[in-house]
Protein backbone atom coordinates (compact mmCIF):
# COMPACT_ATOMS: atom_id res chain seq x y z
CA UNK A 1 0.00 0.00 0.00
CA UNK A 2 1.28 3.48 -0.73
CA UNK A 3 1.82 6.17 2.36
CA UNK A 4 -1.21 7.71 3.81
CA UNK A 5 -0.94 11.18 3.75
CA UNK A 6 -2.55 14.39 5.46
CA UNK A 7 -3.21 17.29 3.64
CA UNK A 8 -4.59 20.48 5.85
CA UNK A 9 -6.05 23.49 4.19
CA UNK A 10 -8.35 22.91 0.95
CA UNK A 11 -7.81 25.88 -0.98
CA UNK A 12 -7.41 26.53 -4.56
CA UNK A 13 -3.48 24.97 -3.78
CA UNK A 14 -4.26 22.09 -1.19
CA UNK A 15 -6.86 20.94 -2.81
CA UNK A 16 -4.32 20.24 -5.85
CA UNK A 17 -2.13 18.87 -3.56
CA UNK A 18 -4.17 16.34 -2.58
CA UNK A 19 -5.74 15.60 -5.40
CA UNK A 20 -2.57 14.65 -6.69
CA UNK A 21 -1.97 12.57 -3.90
CA UNK A 22 -5.06 10.67 -4.79
CA UNK A 23 -3.96 10.50 -8.39
CA UNK A 24 -1.17 8.62 -7.62
CA UNK A 25 -3.18 6.42 -5.10
CA UNK A 26 -2.13 7.38 -1.71
CA UNK A 27 -4.89 7.15 0.91
CA UNK A 28 -5.78 10.75 2.10
CA UNK A 29 -6.84 12.36 4.85
CA UNK A 30 -8.00 16.30 4.68
CA UNK A 31 -9.40 19.05 6.64
CA UNK A 32 -9.89 22.66 6.07
CA UNK A 33 -11.58 25.27 8.04
CA UNK A 34 -14.81 25.16 5.55
CA UNK A 35 -15.34 21.62 5.15
CA UNK A 36 -17.51 21.59 1.83
CA UNK A 37 -14.62 22.13 0.14
CA UNK A 38 -13.62 18.50 0.57
CA UNK A 39 -16.54 17.13 -1.13
CA UNK A 40 -14.53 16.68 -4.63
CA UNK A 41 -12.20 14.65 -2.84
CA UNK A 42 -14.03 12.44 -0.39
CA UNK A 43 -15.76 11.99 -4.25
CA UNK A 44 -13.02 10.35 -5.19
CA UNK A 45 -12.22 8.27 -1.99
CA UNK A 46 -10.10 10.94 0.61
CA UNK A 47 -11.33 10.87 4.05
CA UNK A 48 -12.54 13.63 5.86
CA UNK A 49 -11.38 14.64 9.74
CA UNK A 50 -13.47 16.37 11.43
CA UNK A 51 -10.12 18.92 13.46
CA UNK A 52 -6.94 19.45 12.36
CA UNK A 53 -5.73 16.79 15.32
CA UNK A 54 -7.81 14.04 13.88
CA UNK A 55 -6.30 14.18 10.65
CA UNK A 56 -2.46 14.68 11.75
CA UNK A 57 -3.62 11.34 13.59
CA UNK A 58 -4.41 9.59 10.53
CA UNK A 59 -1.35 9.57 8.13
CA UNK A 60 2.74 9.11 9.26
CA UNK A 61 3.02 12.44 6.86
CA UNK A 62 1.16 15.55 7.23
CA UNK A 63 1.28 18.12 4.40
CA UNK A 64 -0.12 21.53 5.38
CA UNK A 65 -1.00 24.09 2.63
CA UNK A 66 -2.67 27.20 4.36
CA UNK A 67 -3.09 31.09 3.79
CA UNK A 68 0.14 31.93 6.48
CA UNK A 69 2.18 31.22 8.88
CA UNK A 70 -0.28 32.59 11.07
CA UNK A 71 -2.96 30.15 10.45
CA UNK A 72 -0.84 27.56 10.43
CA UNK A 73 0.19 28.23 14.11
CA UNK A 74 -3.33 28.64 14.62
CA UNK A 75 -4.47 25.34 13.21
CA UNK A 76 -1.39 22.81 13.75
CA UNK A 77 -0.70 21.93 17.65
CA UNK A 78 2.82 21.09 17.71
CA UNK A 79 1.77 18.34 20.52
CA UNK A 80 -0.65 16.85 17.99
CA UNK A 81 2.35 15.95 15.57
CA UNK A 82 4.51 14.14 17.81
CA UNK A 83 5.78 11.17 15.98
CA UNK A 84 4.82 12.62 12.61
CA UNK A 85 6.60 13.73 9.72
CA UNK A 86 5.69 16.93 8.82
CA UNK A 87 5.61 18.92 5.09
CA UNK A 88 4.61 22.89 5.31
CA UNK A 89 3.94 23.85 1.71
CA UNK A 90 3.04 27.32 3.25
CA UNK A 91 4.56 30.33 1.44
CA UNK A 92 6.68 32.63 3.82
CA UNK A 93 9.98 34.38 4.64
CA UNK A 94 13.12 32.09 5.39
CA UNK A 95 12.62 33.59 9.00
CA UNK A 96 9.48 31.81 9.16
CA UNK A 97 10.32 28.81 8.23
CA UNK A 98 13.35 28.99 10.97
CA UNK A 99 10.86 29.94 13.53
CA UNK A 100 8.81 27.08 12.06
CA UNK A 101 11.07 24.43 12.34
CA UNK A 102 12.02 25.29 16.21
CA UNK A 103 7.74 25.18 17.06
CA UNK A 104 7.21 22.08 15.18
CA UNK A 105 10.53 19.87 15.76
CA UNK A 106 12.59 17.74 14.53
CA UNK A 107 10.36 15.95 11.49
CA UNK A 108 9.83 19.86 10.39
CA UNK A 109 10.57 20.06 6.67
CA UNK A 110 9.78 22.87 4.58
CA UNK A 111 8.65 23.54 0.78
CA UNK A 112 8.13 25.45 -2.09
CA UNK A 113 5.77 24.64 -4.53
CA UNK A 114 6.96 26.21 -8.50
CA UNK A 115 4.05 26.58 -9.96
CA UNK A 116 0.26 27.34 -9.97
CA UNK A 117 -2.32 24.49 -8.77
CA UNK A 118 -3.17 23.60 -12.23
CA UNK A 119 0.70 22.70 -12.78
CA UNK A 120 0.73 20.34 -9.41
CA UNK A 121 1.48 16.71 -10.04
CA UNK A 122 3.60 17.55 -13.30
CA UNK A 123 7.03 15.75 -13.18
CA UNK A 124 8.43 19.19 -15.32
CA UNK A 125 7.07 21.65 -11.74
CA UNK A 126 10.02 21.38 -9.11
CA UNK A 127 8.59 21.69 -5.36
CA UNK A 128 11.75 22.83 -3.31
CA UNK A 129 12.26 21.61 0.00
CA UNK A 130 14.68 22.14 3.02
CA UNK A 131 15.22 20.69 6.50
CA UNK A 132 16.37 17.20 7.77
CA UNK A 133 17.66 15.37 4.85
CA UNK A 134 16.18 12.11 6.59
CA UNK A 135 12.90 13.27 6.56
CA UNK A 136 12.80 14.65 2.59
CA UNK A 137 14.62 11.09 1.86
CA UNK A 138 11.69 8.86 3.62
CA UNK A 139 9.10 10.94 1.80
CA UNK A 140 10.45 11.66 -1.65
CA UNK A 141 8.43 8.54 -3.40
CA UNK A 142 5.29 10.76 -2.07
CA UNK A 143 6.40 13.67 -2.13
CA UNK A 144 6.61 13.07 -6.11
CA UNK A 145 3.30 12.86 -6.60
CA UNK A 146 3.26 16.70 -6.18
CA UNK A 147 5.88 17.85 -8.72
CA UNK A 148 9.45 16.90 -8.88
CA UNK A 149 10.83 17.06 -5.49
CA UNK A 150 13.88 19.25 -5.20
CA UNK A 151 15.97 19.39 -2.32
CA UNK A 152 17.95 22.13 -0.78
CA UNK A 153 19.62 21.45 2.18
CA UNK A 154 19.52 21.08 6.02
CA UNK A 155 19.07 25.11 6.55
CA UNK A 156 14.59 25.15 6.78
CA UNK A 157 14.60 28.86 5.17
CA UNK A 158 16.72 27.64 2.27
CA UNK A 159 13.15 26.81 0.27
CA UNK A 160 11.44 30.13 0.88
CA UNK A 161 14.52 32.09 0.07
CA UNK A 162 15.04 30.11 -3.14
CA UNK A 163 10.92 30.86 -3.55
CA UNK A 164 11.46 34.51 -3.23
CA UNK A 165 14.85 34.54 -5.70
CA UNK A 166 13.07 32.51 -8.13
CA UNK A 167 9.73 35.01 -8.20
CA UNK A 168 11.96 37.86 -8.64
CA UNK A 169 13.96 35.93 -11.39
CA UNK A 170 9.85 35.53 -12.78
CA UNK A 171 8.90 39.11 -12.26
CA UNK A 172 11.86 40.56 -14.16
CA UNK A 173 11.86 38.22 -16.93
CA UNK A 174 7.73 38.55 -17.81
CA UNK A 175 8.19 42.24 -17.44
CA UNK A 176 11.20 42.35 -19.91
CA UNK A 177 8.97 40.17 -22.17
CA UNK A 178 5.92 42.43 -21.84
CA UNK A 179 8.72 45.57 -22.82
CA UNK A 180 9.62 43.78 -26.10
CA UNK A 181 5.95 42.60 -26.59
CA UNK A 182 4.83 46.01 -26.31
CA UNK A 183 8.29 47.23 -28.54
CA UNK A 184 7.36 44.57 -31.34
CA UNK A 185 3.16 45.12 -30.96
CA UNK A 186 3.76 48.72 -31.99
CA UNK A 187 4.90 47.53 -35.57
CA UNK A 188 1.24 45.12 -35.41
CA UNK A 189 3.16 42.08 -34.34
CA UNK A 190 1.15 40.16 -32.19
CA UNK A 191 2.57 38.49 -28.93
CA UNK A 192 2.03 34.90 -30.22
CA UNK A 193 4.37 35.58 -32.76
CA UNK A 194 7.12 37.51 -31.04
CA UNK A 195 6.44 35.01 -27.42
CA UNK A 196 7.80 31.66 -29.15
CA UNK A 197 10.83 33.51 -30.69
CA UNK A 198 11.60 35.11 -27.25
CA UNK A 199 11.61 31.64 -25.83
CA UNK A 200 14.11 29.99 -28.24
CA UNK A 201 16.22 33.35 -27.35
CA UNK A 202 15.85 32.39 -23.47
CA UNK A 203 17.36 29.33 -24.28
CA UNK A 204 20.48 30.68 -25.43
CA UNK A 205 20.05 33.31 -22.36
CA UNK A 206 20.25 30.13 -20.31
CA UNK A 207 23.72 29.27 -21.69
CA UNK A 208 25.14 33.20 -20.86
CA UNK A 209 23.55 32.34 -17.32
CA UNK A 210 25.65 29.18 -16.54
CA UNK A 211 28.53 30.81 -18.26
CA UNK A 212 28.45 34.53 -16.12
CA UNK A 213 27.40 31.55 -12.68
CA UNK A 214 30.80 30.97 -12.34
CA UNK A 215 32.59 34.18 -12.95
CA UNK A 216 30.08 35.51 -10.01
CA UNK A 217 31.51 32.65 -7.72
CA UNK A 218 35.04 33.85 -8.70
CA UNK A 219 34.38 37.57 -8.16
CA UNK A 220 36.02 37.95 -11.76
CA UNK A 221 33.70 38.95 -15.04
CA UNK A 222 35.86 38.73 -18.08
CA UNK A 223 34.06 40.99 -20.84
CA UNK A 224 35.48 38.37 -23.15
CA UNK A 225 31.79 38.29 -25.28
CA UNK A 226 30.54 41.01 -24.66
CA UNK A 227 31.29 44.02 -22.34
CA UNK A 228 29.08 46.11 -19.70
CA UNK A 229 30.38 49.17 -22.05
CA UNK A 230 28.84 47.63 -25.46
CA UNK A 231 25.80 47.03 -23.69
CA UNK A 232 25.27 50.35 -22.20
CA UNK A 233 25.28 51.25 -25.95
CA UNK A 234 23.05 48.36 -27.06
CA UNK A 235 20.38 49.33 -24.43
CA UNK A 236 20.78 52.76 -25.48
CA UNK A 237 19.49 51.71 -28.79
CA UNK A 238 16.51 50.08 -26.96
CA UNK A 239 15.29 52.76 -25.21
CA UNK A 240 15.54 54.93 -28.28
CA UNK A 241 13.58 52.54 -30.37
CA UNK A 242 11.12 52.01 -27.96
CA UNK A 243 10.76 55.71 -26.78
CA UNK A 244 10.51 56.21 -30.26
CA UNK A 245 7.14 54.19 -30.41
CA UNK A 246 5.53 55.01 -27.16
CA UNK A 247 6.82 52.58 -25.02
CA UNK A 248 7.48 53.07 -21.27
CA UNK A 249 11.34 52.66 -20.75
CA UNK A 250 11.51 52.57 -16.75
CA UNK A 251 12.54 49.27 -16.92
CA UNK A 252 15.53 49.40 -19.26
CA UNK A 253 16.35 52.92 -18.03
CA UNK A 254 16.82 51.55 -14.67
CA UNK A 255 18.27 48.90 -16.37
CA UNK A 256 21.13 51.23 -17.90
CA UNK A 257 21.30 52.97 -14.76
CA UNK A 258 22.76 49.60 -12.98
CA UNK A 259 25.03 49.09 -15.67
CA UNK A 260 26.12 52.59 -15.67
CA UNK A 261 27.26 52.10 -12.15
CA UNK A 262 29.05 49.17 -13.07
CA UNK A 263 31.16 50.86 -15.64
CA UNK A 264 31.46 53.44 -12.74
CA UNK A 265 33.06 51.35 -10.89
CA UNK A 266 35.46 50.04 -13.07
CA UNK A 267 33.74 47.19 -14.40
CA UNK A 268 33.01 49.03 -18.29
CA UNK A 269 35.02 46.15 -19.94
CA UNK A 270 33.85 43.08 -17.84
CA UNK A 271 30.86 41.27 -18.44
CA UNK A 272 27.12 41.71 -17.50
CA UNK A 273 27.86 39.65 -14.53
CA UNK A 274 29.16 42.19 -13.03
CA UNK A 275 26.39 43.97 -12.36
CA UNK A 276 26.05 41.69 -9.47
CA UNK A 277 28.45 43.83 -6.89
CA UNK A 278 25.90 46.18 -7.73
CA UNK A 279 22.93 43.90 -6.88
CA UNK A 280 24.80 42.60 -3.78
CA UNK A 281 25.69 46.33 -2.48
CA UNK A 282 29.28 46.43 -3.08
CA UNK A 283 28.92 49.70 -5.31
CA UNK A 284 28.01 52.80 -3.68
CA UNK A 285 24.17 54.20 -4.85
CA UNK A 286 24.92 57.38 -7.00
CA UNK B 1 29.38 23.00 -55.82
CA UNK B 2 28.34 24.85 -52.65
CA UNK B 3 27.24 28.34 -52.93
CA UNK B 4 29.97 30.66 -53.16
CA UNK B 5 30.00 33.88 -49.99
CA UNK B 6 31.46 36.85 -49.99
CA UNK B 7 32.35 38.29 -46.59
CA UNK B 8 32.56 41.59 -45.73
CA UNK B 9 34.23 42.77 -42.32
CA UNK B 10 36.22 40.72 -40.10
CA UNK B 11 36.06 41.75 -36.70
CA UNK B 12 35.30 39.08 -33.77
CA UNK B 13 31.86 38.67 -35.61
CA UNK B 14 32.44 38.93 -39.26
CA UNK B 15 35.48 35.89 -38.69
CA UNK B 16 33.61 33.74 -36.77
CA UNK B 17 30.54 34.16 -40.00
CA UNK B 18 32.96 33.83 -42.42
CA UNK B 19 34.70 30.48 -40.62
CA UNK B 20 31.61 29.28 -40.14
CA UNK B 21 30.59 29.19 -43.91
CA UNK B 22 34.24 27.10 -44.47
CA UNK B 23 33.00 24.55 -41.90
CA UNK B 24 30.10 23.93 -44.41
CA UNK B 25 32.34 23.80 -47.40
CA UNK B 26 31.05 27.26 -49.03
CA UNK B 27 33.55 28.95 -51.14
CA UNK B 28 34.30 32.21 -49.20
CA UNK B 29 35.65 35.47 -50.35
CA UNK B 30 36.60 38.51 -47.66
CA UNK B 31 37.67 41.76 -46.73
CA UNK B 32 38.39 43.80 -44.48
CA UNK B 33 39.72 47.23 -43.60
CA UNK B 34 42.44 45.54 -41.90
CA UNK B 35 44.01 42.70 -44.23
CA UNK B 36 45.80 40.76 -41.33
CA UNK B 37 42.90 40.18 -39.64
CA UNK B 38 41.83 37.54 -42.68
CA UNK B 39 45.43 35.21 -42.31
CA UNK B 40 42.91 32.67 -40.35
CA UNK B 41 40.59 32.36 -43.00
CA UNK B 42 42.85 32.35 -46.19
CA UNK B 43 44.78 29.67 -44.39
CA UNK B 44 41.50 27.66 -44.20
CA UNK B 45 40.86 28.28 -47.99
CA UNK B 46 39.29 31.60 -47.91
CA UNK B 47 40.36 34.08 -50.52
CA UNK B 48 40.88 37.94 -49.55
CA UNK B 49 40.08 40.27 -51.91
CA UNK B 50 41.68 43.65 -52.50
CA UNK B 51 38.97 45.90 -52.43
CA UNK B 52 35.10 45.52 -51.62
CA UNK B 53 34.32 45.78 -54.84
CA UNK B 54 36.34 42.83 -56.09
CA UNK B 55 34.90 40.82 -53.26
CA UNK B 56 31.37 41.40 -53.99
CA UNK B 57 32.39 40.69 -57.50
CA UNK B 58 33.00 36.98 -56.46
CA UNK B 59 30.00 35.64 -55.26
CA UNK B 60 26.04 36.00 -55.76
CA UNK B 61 25.48 36.79 -52.09
CA UNK B 62 27.47 39.03 -49.86
CA UNK B 63 26.94 39.58 -46.44
CA UNK B 64 28.78 42.09 -44.39
CA UNK B 65 28.90 42.69 -40.67
CA UNK B 66 30.58 45.64 -39.96
CA UNK B 67 30.69 47.91 -36.91
CA UNK B 68 27.58 50.12 -37.58
CA UNK B 69 25.85 51.49 -40.84
CA UNK B 70 27.80 54.62 -41.38
CA UNK B 71 31.00 52.16 -42.06
CA UNK B 72 28.62 50.01 -43.84
CA UNK B 73 27.83 53.05 -46.58
CA UNK B 74 30.99 53.72 -46.44
CA UNK B 75 32.23 50.23 -47.81
CA UNK B 76 29.69 48.92 -49.77
CA UNK B 77 28.67 51.04 -52.73
CA UNK B 78 24.72 50.13 -53.99
CA UNK B 79 26.28 49.80 -57.52
CA UNK B 80 28.57 47.44 -56.82
CA UNK B 81 25.54 45.46 -55.67
CA UNK B 82 23.83 44.92 -58.93
CA UNK B 83 22.49 41.50 -59.69
CA UNK B 84 23.63 40.48 -56.23
CA UNK B 85 21.95 39.28 -52.82
CA UNK B 86 22.72 41.31 -49.69
CA UNK B 87 22.24 39.93 -47.18
CA UNK B 88 23.78 42.89 -43.99
CA UNK B 89 24.48 41.14 -40.44
CA UNK B 90 25.53 44.75 -38.97
CA UNK B 91 23.61 45.88 -35.94
CA UNK B 92 21.19 49.01 -36.25
CA UNK B 93 17.84 50.61 -35.82
CA UNK B 94 14.57 49.82 -38.06
CA UNK B 95 14.85 52.90 -38.81
CA UNK B 96 18.66 52.06 -40.50
CA UNK B 97 17.71 48.63 -41.86
CA UNK B 98 14.13 50.42 -43.89
CA UNK B 99 16.63 53.23 -45.19
CA UNK B 100 19.31 50.86 -46.10
CA UNK B 101 16.90 48.46 -47.72
CA UNK B 102 16.05 52.00 -50.20
CA UNK B 103 19.54 52.76 -50.41
CA UNK B 104 21.06 48.53 -51.58
CA UNK B 105 17.94 48.05 -53.58
CA UNK B 106 15.58 44.67 -54.15
CA UNK B 107 18.78 42.47 -52.90
CA UNK B 108 18.83 43.45 -49.37
CA UNK B 109 17.84 41.32 -46.36
CA UNK B 110 18.28 42.47 -43.25
CA UNK B 111 20.02 40.06 -40.20
CA UNK B 112 20.44 39.90 -36.72
CA UNK B 113 22.07 37.58 -34.92
CA UNK B 114 21.01 36.48 -31.79
CA UNK B 115 24.45 35.08 -30.11
CA UNK B 116 28.04 36.25 -29.72
CA UNK B 117 31.02 35.15 -32.17
CA UNK B 118 31.80 31.73 -30.27
CA UNK B 119 28.04 30.36 -30.97
CA UNK B 120 27.75 31.39 -34.58
CA UNK B 121 27.48 27.90 -36.42
CA UNK B 122 24.71 26.04 -33.93
CA UNK B 123 21.76 25.22 -35.05
CA UNK B 124 20.40 25.85 -31.71
CA UNK B 125 20.97 29.59 -32.18
CA UNK B 126 19.12 32.35 -33.91
CA UNK B 127 19.54 34.14 -36.97
CA UNK B 128 16.70 36.35 -37.50
CA UNK B 129 15.68 37.71 -41.17
CA UNK B 130 13.61 40.31 -42.50
CA UNK B 131 12.79 41.65 -45.91
CA UNK B 132 12.25 39.66 -49.54
CA UNK B 133 11.14 36.54 -49.08
CA UNK B 134 12.22 35.18 -52.38
CA UNK B 135 15.95 36.00 -51.39
CA UNK B 136 15.87 34.67 -47.99
CA UNK B 137 14.08 31.66 -49.77
CA UNK B 138 17.30 31.47 -52.00
CA UNK B 139 19.91 31.83 -49.54
CA UNK B 140 18.35 29.78 -46.71
CA UNK B 141 20.60 26.73 -47.17
CA UNK B 142 23.78 28.60 -46.96
CA UNK B 143 23.05 30.86 -44.37
CA UNK B 144 21.90 28.35 -41.97
CA UNK B 145 25.92 27.53 -42.07
CA UNK B 146 25.78 30.36 -39.76
CA UNK B 147 23.07 29.23 -37.14
CA UNK B 148 19.30 28.71 -37.64
CA UNK B 149 17.89 31.09 -40.30
CA UNK B 150 14.35 32.21 -38.63
CA UNK B 151 12.21 34.14 -40.99
CA UNK B 152 10.22 37.02 -39.76
CA UNK B 153 8.58 39.15 -42.83
CA UNK B 154 9.16 41.22 -45.69
CA UNK B 155 9.54 44.84 -43.53
CA UNK B 156 13.41 45.01 -43.36
CA UNK B 157 13.22 46.93 -40.14
CA UNK B 158 11.34 43.64 -38.48
CA UNK B 159 14.87 41.77 -37.53
CA UNK B 160 16.37 44.99 -35.73
CA UNK B 161 12.81 45.20 -33.91
CA UNK B 162 12.84 41.72 -31.98
CA UNK B 163 16.73 42.57 -32.00
CA UNK B 164 16.13 45.35 -29.44
CA UNK B 165 13.06 43.85 -28.43
CA UNK B 166 14.96 40.32 -27.34
CA UNK B 167 17.87 42.11 -26.38
CA UNK B 168 15.91 44.01 -23.74
CA UNK B 169 14.11 40.53 -22.23
CA UNK B 170 17.89 39.26 -21.87
CA UNK B 171 19.07 42.01 -19.88
CA UNK B 172 15.89 42.08 -17.74
CA UNK B 173 15.89 38.24 -17.27
CA UNK B 174 19.90 38.39 -16.61
CA UNK B 175 19.06 41.35 -13.95
CA UNK B 176 16.26 39.68 -11.66
CA UNK B 177 18.54 36.61 -12.39
CA UNK B 178 21.60 38.60 -10.89
CA UNK B 179 18.90 40.07 -8.01
CA UNK B 180 18.01 36.47 -7.06
CA UNK B 181 22.17 35.05 -6.96
CA UNK B 182 22.82 38.42 -4.75
CA UNK B 183 19.82 36.90 -2.66
CA UNK B 184 20.59 33.41 -1.83
CA UNK B 185 24.53 34.51 -1.78
CA UNK B 186 23.84 36.60 1.09
CA UNK B 187 23.03 33.21 2.69
CA UNK B 188 25.96 31.39 1.25
CA UNK B 189 24.59 29.49 -1.36
CA UNK B 190 26.68 29.71 -4.66
CA UNK B 191 25.60 30.99 -8.45
CA UNK B 192 26.33 27.67 -9.62
CA UNK B 193 24.04 26.38 -7.40
CA UNK B 194 21.31 28.29 -7.72
CA UNK B 195 21.60 28.75 -11.41
CA UNK B 196 20.51 25.60 -12.84
CA UNK B 197 17.51 25.78 -10.31
CA UNK B 198 16.95 29.48 -11.87
CA UNK B 199 17.18 27.84 -15.33
CA UNK B 200 14.68 25.11 -14.95
CA UNK B 201 12.34 27.47 -13.39
CA UNK B 202 12.54 29.82 -16.38
CA UNK B 203 10.65 26.51 -18.42
CA UNK B 204 7.78 26.74 -16.39
CA UNK B 205 7.70 30.41 -16.56
CA UNK B 206 7.94 30.35 -20.28
CA UNK B 207 4.68 28.18 -19.98
CA UNK B 208 3.52 31.32 -18.47
CA UNK B 209 4.81 33.75 -21.42
CA UNK B 210 2.73 31.28 -23.76
CA UNK B 211 -0.43 31.40 -21.65
CA UNK B 212 0.43 35.52 -21.55
CA UNK B 213 0.64 35.74 -25.31
CA UNK B 214 -2.53 35.19 -25.86
CA UNK B 215 -3.93 37.38 -23.61
CA UNK B 216 -2.27 40.37 -24.51
CA UNK B 217 -3.71 39.47 -28.01
CA UNK B 218 -6.85 39.60 -26.87
CA UNK B 219 -6.61 42.54 -24.22
CA UNK B 220 -8.25 40.33 -21.76
CA UNK B 221 -6.02 39.50 -18.79
CA UNK B 222 -8.07 36.69 -16.40
CA UNK B 223 -5.89 36.52 -13.05
CA UNK B 224 -7.21 32.72 -12.65
CA UNK B 225 -3.55 31.80 -11.77
CA UNK B 226 -2.77 34.75 -10.15
CA UNK B 227 -3.69 38.04 -9.71
CA UNK B 228 -1.55 40.94 -9.62
CA UNK B 229 -2.87 42.23 -6.39
CA UNK B 230 -1.60 38.93 -5.03
CA UNK B 231 1.77 39.91 -6.50
CA UNK B 232 2.15 42.87 -5.01
CA UNK B 233 2.21 41.41 -1.86
CA UNK B 234 4.45 38.83 -2.77
CA UNK B 235 7.10 41.15 -4.25
CA UNK B 236 6.65 42.93 -1.09
CA UNK B 237 7.80 39.45 0.91
CA UNK B 238 10.80 39.42 -1.76
CA UNK B 239 11.90 43.03 -1.40
CA UNK B 240 12.04 42.47 2.68
CA UNK B 241 14.01 39.92 2.73
CA UNK B 242 16.21 40.94 0.24
CA UNK B 243 16.50 44.42 2.05
CA UNK B 244 17.20 43.22 4.75
CA UNK B 245 20.32 41.04 3.63
CA UNK B 246 22.04 43.97 1.76
CA UNK B 247 20.97 43.83 -1.87
CA UNK B 248 19.84 46.38 -4.22
CA UNK B 249 15.59 46.33 -4.40
CA UNK B 250 15.94 48.82 -7.50
CA UNK B 251 14.28 46.50 -9.66
CA UNK B 252 11.83 44.83 -7.72
CA UNK B 253 10.54 48.22 -6.25
CA UNK B 254 10.33 49.49 -9.82
CA UNK B 255 8.55 46.19 -10.46
CA UNK B 256 6.31 46.69 -7.68
CA UNK B 257 5.60 50.48 -8.59
CA UNK B 258 4.36 48.70 -12.30
CA UNK B 259 2.14 46.15 -10.78
CA UNK B 260 0.53 49.51 -8.36
CA UNK B 261 -0.03 51.09 -11.43
CA UNK B 262 -1.85 48.47 -13.14
CA UNK B 263 -3.58 47.58 -10.18
CA UNK B 264 -4.88 51.19 -9.66
CA UNK B 265 -5.64 51.36 -13.01
CA UNK B 266 -8.13 48.70 -12.77
CA UNK B 267 -6.29 45.38 -13.15
CA UNK B 268 -5.86 44.20 -9.88
CA UNK B 269 -7.64 41.05 -9.77
CA UNK B 270 -6.05 40.54 -13.77
CA UNK B 271 -2.91 38.78 -14.42
CA UNK B 272 0.52 39.95 -14.32
CA UNK B 273 -0.10 40.36 -18.62
CA UNK B 274 -2.31 42.97 -17.30
CA UNK B 275 0.95 45.29 -17.21
CA UNK B 276 2.07 45.49 -20.89
CA UNK B 277 -0.95 48.42 -20.70
CA UNK B 278 1.27 50.07 -18.59
CA UNK B 279 4.70 49.31 -20.81
CA UNK B 280 2.54 50.46 -23.62
CA UNK B 281 1.97 53.69 -22.01
CA UNK B 282 -1.74 53.16 -21.67
CA UNK B 283 -1.72 53.75 -18.37
CA UNK B 284 -0.90 57.38 -17.15
CA UNK B 285 2.40 57.79 -15.38
CA UNK B 286 2.45 58.40 -11.61
N1 LIG C 1 -2.21 29.49 -5.62
C1 LIG C 1 -0.96 29.49 -6.07
O1 LIG C 1 -0.67 29.67 -7.27
C2 LIG C 1 0.16 29.27 -5.11
C3 LIG C 1 1.44 28.97 -5.61
C4 LIG C 1 2.48 28.73 -4.73
C5 LIG C 1 2.25 28.83 -3.37
N2 LIG C 1 1.02 29.12 -2.91
C6 LIG C 1 0.82 29.23 -1.43
O2 LIG C 1 -0.06 28.22 -0.97
C7 LIG C 1 -0.76 28.72 0.17
C8 LIG C 1 -2.25 28.51 -0.06
O3 LIG C 1 -2.60 29.24 -1.24
P1 LIG C 1 -4.00 29.01 -1.97
O4 LIG C 1 -3.83 29.53 -3.36
O5 LIG C 1 -4.48 27.61 -1.76
O6 LIG C 1 -4.91 30.04 -1.15
P2 LIG C 1 -6.49 29.97 -0.92
O7 LIG C 1 -7.17 29.32 -2.07
O8 LIG C 1 -6.89 31.36 -0.51
O9 LIG C 1 -6.62 28.99 0.35
C9 LIG C 1 -6.30 29.45 1.65
C10 LIG C 1 -6.39 28.29 2.61
O10 LIG C 1 -6.09 28.80 3.94
C11 LIG C 1 -7.23 28.52 4.78
N3 LIG C 1 -7.42 29.57 5.78
C12 LIG C 1 -7.37 30.91 5.59
N4 LIG C 1 -7.59 31.54 6.75
C13 LIG C 1 -7.81 30.60 7.69
C14 LIG C 1 -8.07 30.61 9.09
N5 LIG C 1 -8.13 31.76 9.76
N6 LIG C 1 -8.21 29.44 9.72
C15 LIG C 1 -8.12 28.27 9.06
N7 LIG C 1 -7.86 28.18 7.73
C16 LIG C 1 -7.70 29.33 7.06
C17 LIG C 1 -8.40 28.47 3.85
O11 LIG C 1 -9.47 27.80 4.47
P3 LIG C 1 -10.99 28.10 3.97
O12 LIG C 1 -11.17 27.25 2.73
O13 LIG C 1 -11.79 27.69 5.13
O14 LIG C 1 -11.06 29.60 3.67
C18 LIG C 1 -7.78 27.68 2.68
O15 LIG C 1 -7.66 26.32 3.01
C19 LIG C 1 -0.37 30.18 0.35
O16 LIG C 1 0.68 30.28 1.30
C20 LIG C 1 0.16 30.53 -1.03
O17 LIG C 1 1.11 31.59 -0.98
C21 LIG C 1 -0.04 29.33 -3.75
N1 LIG D 1 30.28 40.56 -31.10
C1 LIG D 1 29.03 40.20 -30.79
O1 LIG D 1 28.75 39.50 -29.81
C2 LIG D 1 27.90 40.64 -31.69
C3 LIG D 1 26.64 40.01 -31.56
C4 LIG D 1 25.60 40.39 -32.39
C5 LIG D 1 25.81 41.40 -33.30
N2 LIG D 1 27.02 42.01 -33.42
C6 LIG D 1 27.17 43.08 -34.39
O2 LIG D 1 28.10 42.73 -35.41
C7 LIG D 1 28.74 43.90 -35.90
C8 LIG D 1 30.24 43.70 -35.83
O3 LIG D 1 30.58 43.41 -34.48
P1 LIG D 1 31.99 42.81 -34.07
O4 LIG D 1 31.81 42.23 -32.70
O5 LIG D 1 32.53 41.96 -35.16
O6 LIG D 1 32.85 44.18 -33.94
P2 LIG D 1 34.44 44.37 -34.13
O7 LIG D 1 35.16 43.14 -33.71
O8 LIG D 1 34.75 45.66 -33.46
O9 LIG D 1 34.58 44.53 -35.71
C9 LIG D 1 34.20 45.75 -36.37
C10 LIG D 1 34.35 45.58 -37.86
O10 LIG D 1 34.00 46.82 -38.48
C11 LIG D 1 35.13 47.26 -39.27
N3 LIG D 1 35.24 48.71 -39.26
C12 LIG D 1 35.11 49.55 -38.19
N4 LIG D 1 35.26 50.83 -38.60
C13 LIG D 1 35.51 50.79 -39.95
C14 LIG D 1 35.75 51.76 -40.94
N5 LIG D 1 35.74 53.08 -40.63
N6 LIG D 1 35.94 51.36 -42.20
C15 LIG D 1 35.94 50.06 -42.52
N7 LIG D 1 35.71 49.08 -41.62
C16 LIG D 1 35.51 49.45 -40.35
C17 LIG D 1 36.31 46.64 -38.58
O11 LIG D 1 37.41 46.64 -39.46
P3 LIG D 1 38.92 46.59 -38.87
O12 LIG D 1 39.17 45.15 -38.55
O13 LIG D 1 39.74 47.13 -39.98
O14 LIG D 1 38.93 47.48 -37.64
C18 LIG D 1 35.77 45.25 -38.30
O15 LIG D 1 35.71 44.47 -39.45
C19 LIG D 1 28.26 45.07 -35.03
O16 LIG D 1 27.22 45.75 -35.67
C20 LIG D 1 27.76 44.35 -33.80
O17 LIG D 1 26.76 45.11 -33.12
C21 LIG D 1 28.08 41.63 -32.64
Amino acid sequence: MKQPVTVLGLGSMGSALAGALLDHGHPVTVWNRTAEKAAPLTRRGARLAATPAEAIAASPLVVACVLDYRVLRAVVEPESLRGKDFVNLTSGSPEQAAEAAEWFGAGYLDGAIMTTPEGVGSAEVMVLYSGPRPVFDAHAPALAALGDPVYLGEDPGRASLYDAALLGLMWSAMAGWLHGTALVGAEKTTATEFTPVAIRWLGTVNRFLTRYAEQVDEGRYPGDDATVDVQIAAIGHLIHAAGARGVDNALPELLRGMMERASAAGHGADSFASLVEVFAGRVAAR
